[in-house]
């Protein structure tokens, strides 16, 4: 196999000058309703000297929120005079999915985080992933990528990192986690890690944190008031900004098995019978479903696997067949 | 103008037998895809005799959950031996939006709560509004008719009826909506009454209550809990069902005027700066609007017009000009 | 209330010319892809003389194969000086339908069958009524409109007319269905006749005979010589054509109430239990419904609510709850 | 028949207020994505004192573009000081077509040319047509329409009035024609002016004037400078601007009958034989339509019925039967 | 290359469990409207000790009736006491295919007969694919697929096996073949037999059968008998169910060349001259496209280019050039 | 790796037979609405003899009109006694693309021109990309391929060839547009040439020579006139056939670098501020995009990079961020 061919992306401005620069990531897209069109992806660089550089980023799925409301804002009003190194801000990565309001591409379908390492000559979410994976991953020291539960999932807000082979590397994102001060945190054991934009960063040594900050395809002040301090409070961790880090207590959880996941076996009409953040019991009803064709008819319950704390759901009033209906946690 | 024509909706039991029936109202509906085909919209009549009659309500738009899910819950587990009176149950009015989950209809776009008295000739919409018109709002002492923000809005939980020239029948409503027990309660003065279920059920001189009790197209155990108790609650005040009424304190509100509520102007990333039921101060920033085409650009901003509560707030993490962002009520 | 406008479509040929003449019915119809465009309605007519005039129609429903392909053949066949007096023949009636193969116009949803009288400035549906109404009809003496099952129903093959008030126009319908000589033959008393291309005709007095041949979307061999040996036999009836009829044996039917029909409450994998023709007796489960989402659970079971033939059933192998499942006719 | 229903459109600006003010007409409109949502037309109202009114209005239909481009940029660029009277700006009417580029509205399939007098409690397109009607058509002493092709259309640029029964407003639309000083100017007879925009004005004895200045779904420079200095020079003729008339000579047309129409009969590739502008004589071949399935098979040919001058094309490649081809009109 | 990715299918029944067993065939599957959801495949497995193992399977294609019929109805009634040996029952192989009701899944396209062997990172179709290449498949002595000819094609019954270069394997599946007893019996040379799960299963040197056994989206009650019968002689034929095997006539046929097949030229009205098990002579016109555009126009006539029986049709009223029109097979 | 497969796609004619033969690639295709189903894409051999090959395409995109309306028309009327060799015409090579009117294949979305060398089991843009690459090109000695801008491009007319390593190839192919002589002619650079179908045949050593001819979807005869005169001159110049070339006079351009592009930076409505032809200066605004939610905001201004000649232009009235806005060529 010979070189790879050059990213068909290219920048609108320079990602190595000083200052705060705004612009945009140029991906061309021919298509029928315009031939010499592209996908222009909004990017941010604040740049102060030679410091560690922070990748942020949100909008890996185009339905979660928090992210994107707190990294354009920190764009508009971070100073570079403040910053010591580079933050690059990436508020909306899968920028067609974030424009039409779904997890995936409307382009491509693609799933942007089981796209990685990409390709330069790919699918439109490809190209996307691949520019990642070798132009801005390669630039950052710390990447904090932003996830929430999108418009069919709702979690308690917790920020996580991986459980890695690499045990300092792990340590280290575990204290920017921890720096994070999310109310809930999460170690994370991935079964299958492939494609992951996580995985690309780790591979490359780069430590790693995400979160899961609420969900349902929308966000609450509260929330965001989460994600901004969150930022925040990792750039100090990470000595990009001066400051005292605002540490507030966390609950530290963990998802041991395949046992935390409930999954529908019908359709129909979904009732949770446990909030987020309730404490649930094996065995215990954390879910029914109800037949929506006619009344009068038993509801399918869905029971829990394991003692623990309900830390995601489904959220749509509808639920079909093969969904993920509610997942559980447990201290860790 | 001579006789209107039947309905030509038929119930697949009979109404006005004792006991509790399960069937279905089927609405003949000829499409591409069925010649011959129906609409099918579950009901079920639990009859003990000759007291009053309450009709209970959900699915008015089809992506509201709360009231779906108490009533085929209690669909299914009201005994008829309990009942003092008739208990009709249509947990999905408009079938066809509840199984799309759209608030309007998929085959005529039609929003049933516009579509009063509706006609017998008509859409598919207008047809189901004539059969409550003119066949069951008339069997009915009490209406309860529950509603929640759908997948655009998000409320807090409220129990409401209207402030009408009739004071009697409103103190009748305002008395059965302090049964419900909801933790807000809400006296509402609607400027544009035309078309809707309410309005036809109050120009009959019936009880009228309703609610909204969340949104976001969902459902939480909390909320699906109260609107349980209320239908006991008021199926209780009402006589229908035995026992006591299980009181819990609730705040009065009222929306004064058109100044209650904000509307976007721009398209954008919406970012509430209140929680659900927040306090608000005049001119205050209630909600802001992000650019999503680049980053640096700053937000519009909407500011509260009155001080109150943030009793409403607009859903999605993307938001149109035009859409409502915030409604804000106060005490009453 | 003031004169009617008149019809906004206009024909492309004389309709009142002697010899054979083939053209279109112009219905100017504005839209995004055309602003000046217009639908074109193929329509022939073969005149020889002051004779009686018989109007034949196919694709009053655009997916019913029989009727289209008996007349279009008919139209391009038909020698001038074989007629005594006029043939007009529009195979395609709802011709934006039969484009598109589907029952109902792709324009405007139009049920071309449930349209009349129409309206000249309605819906594309509504004005192609209107024309019928106010123009071709007023000049037929016969009519003899095609139908079929459609994509979704199958029928055995019968010629049909209505029982009317009338009895003498009923009469002469039913000897010119005798004429037609269809291996059956039904009475048909319609309930809800309102806005059918049948009741517009026969309230003129003509006399109107129509067709169920077969169904499912497409037409065979064998339903096709009926159609083209109906056409023959119903002109040379009508003495518009000369010659003998090609006389065959018939077997009436009739359905004598509700009863006939039998409905699915739930959807799932359709299965006939008798073919078209079989004979069936009450309480026999002549359709079952297989749930699909899972193996092991019992199918629901459709039982006769009579004794008969089986004249019509559900087409395709999927069926939703609402649908028509079976027709039992009884010999009339 | 009682007082009619206010419409439920409100502006956001006062509209007799003097200077220069940029709003909306805020249209309430329910639906799936919005339960509380909102169309918002833009509008401009530049004012100073009392002197005439003029209506600007651009995106009658969504996809003509001179319009909009001559209009939002006179709604920015002009200075109340420099006005006498009144120029309210609206330029784009039916601002969901607009947005989407097509013709008539995505909402409802309303084509607002010929949705007047409209109705309050109507279609979407119905109340902005209503709210033209009862509150800005009666604000005007003249109304200047842009229109132009579309995507489907191709036009000369022409300036243009209805030849009326009232003679008087004619000349009087006339001559605001004259200042217009499109390259060409039409003389109209309406043969169906039912609904129409223009229709609306007229009978409310309002000067009345339109344009075709293009197509194709786009604008040249040379058409938008055709549209600038036309509503410049009409502000002059009604003196609501000063100054001297930008004068041009322009040569006056007209379409004496339906003989200036060609249809297509079929379905295939477009060539117009002239381009437009040019010459035609009575039988040339002005367009061919060449079948697309297979080579070696001769094209339709459309022929002239009448000499004149190419005014108007279809302009997309492919072209379906029923399609206008051609438009030809005589000097005027 | 290295070590094939595990299928991220999992089952949730143990295969290898004596007793009758109903469960899925989980397939992850995460999209915008559900974020970690899964597809269902229905499966059911009949054991009893160690016999042969026979893999029954329909919805290949999803809309073809018979097979899913005939084993949703086996799976439910078949007594594992009954069974000597396993048989795994997977009615609806392609089930998003199948619930869509159409050929090729509605997610990617995918045609399962076209995906094999499949990949376990590709897309849903060839998830499935490759589960049932690695997992299935390899379990099975005999494997019986139904097909019919879907929507767009409708087939005389006949069961069928290919003529493989093992003489030895052939020989066993035509024995198989002649103990389904289908009114026909088919002997086929695949010309192009890649990527065909008849291909993978006798690659694996497996005995393979399969059928054609009507069309048009349907099943009869005629052709549900024909596949009941044919499961119950085969697992008798295989030893796996005990007693007497129900021999019918068989007529052999086979299609010895590409000029078996017809295709359209022109899109337009389809009739076929001859119905099923019609006899046809070379050059005979077996089926006519009648242009649908205007009367008066001779239709394209396509004649047979062998003598033979005609074995199947195109279906729907409508064709569009390159359409299969007609197949002849010849008494084999 | 082994052989490739054989093309799937089989031609209806004769490829190597003297005359003129009309017939299909025919190219089977699977799918939902026809299970046995083909895209047929027209083609015309005309041949007279060993003479040099010359392969004329056009619809490589399909909503690009001036070559397919030339080679309709060339097929149709080329005599094979006044050709010496053989002249290939294929009018609408992505078949599926032009008939649906979209620059790419609405089956794959595969646009042909990045298609190639195609692969004999991809998609079915693939497969035509595959049938040119080892079946076609090879016969051909020259290729001429006709563009235009498409539905969203619009271009002054020119002919081109590419600037080559090969020198010798490349100035055989710029004598070929010299011959051509459209009103202008482009050297073209090509910066990203992989998948083209230019690039596979000049690495076979082709004479290739492009052109676009205009656009928007359309075309005019002054740009069918030049493509039919381009031909002509061509097939003489390669002494296809005899007769003198009807040489014009041309205007040589050529386009330096990525300065010759400008792009959109926000979505609105376009306004050009130059017409096609005409006389850019650096720096000079060449486009601009006016926000279209509201009145009386300032326009983007796009600015010139360089001086030129305004070559192509953004068509549609709306614009979306990343679309090019303008191109400008200087002299060759």
């Amino acid at each position: 196999m010979g070189a790879m061919k050059p990213s068909p992306i290219s920048p609108t401005i320079d990602l190595d000058k000083n200052g705060a620069q705004h612009g945009h990531l140029r991906l061309p897209y021919s298509r029928d309703d315009s031939a010499w069109g592209s996908v222009m992806i909004p990017i941010a660089v604040v740049r102060n000297g030679d410091g560690p550089t922070a990748l942020l980023t949100g909008g890996n799925h185009g339905d979660e929120y928090e992210g994107p409301l707190a990294l354009f804002d920190l764009a508009r009003t971070l100073d570079a005079e403040d910053v010591g190194g580079t933050v690059i801000i990436v508020p909306a990565m899968n920028y067609p999915a974030f424009r039409a309001a779904t997890r995936t591409s409307p382009i491509d379908g693609g799933n942007l985080n089981r796209a990685f390492p990409g390709k330069p000559d790919g699918t439109v979410t490809e190209k996307i992933a691949d520019y990642f994976q070798r132009e801005l991953l390669p630039r950052a020291d710390l990447v904090l990528d932003f996830h929430s539960g999108g418009k069919t999932l709702d979690f308690i807000p917790f920020c996580a990192a991986h459980i890695l082979p690499d045990q300092a590397l792990s340590a280290r994102a575990f204290a920017a986690v921890e720096a994070f001060a999310a109310p809930w945190s999460m170690k994370m054991l991935e079964i299958d890690a492939v494609g992951m934009y996580d995985t690309a960063a780790e591979e490359m040594g780069k430590v790693f944190v995400t979160t899961e900050l609420g969900g349902g395809g929308t966000a609450t002040a509260a929330t965001v008031r989460i994600a901004r301090r969150g930022i925040t409070n990792v750039l100090k961790h990470a000595s990009i900004l001066a400051g005292e880090i605002d540490r507030r207590p966390t609950r530290w959880l963990d998802m041991p098995s395949g046992d935390c996941f409930c999954f529908a076996e019908e359709d129909g009409l979904f009732e949770t019978m446990v909030d987020l953040g309730g404490t649930v019991r094996h065995d215990q009803v954390v879910a029914r479903i109800h037949p929506i064709g006619r009344t009068g008819v038993a509801p399918q319950e869905i029971r829990a696997k394991m003692d623990g704390i309900l830390t995601a759901r489904h959220f749509p009033g509808l639920v079909k067949a093969g969904d993920c209906a509610s997942v559980i946690a447990v201290a860790g």
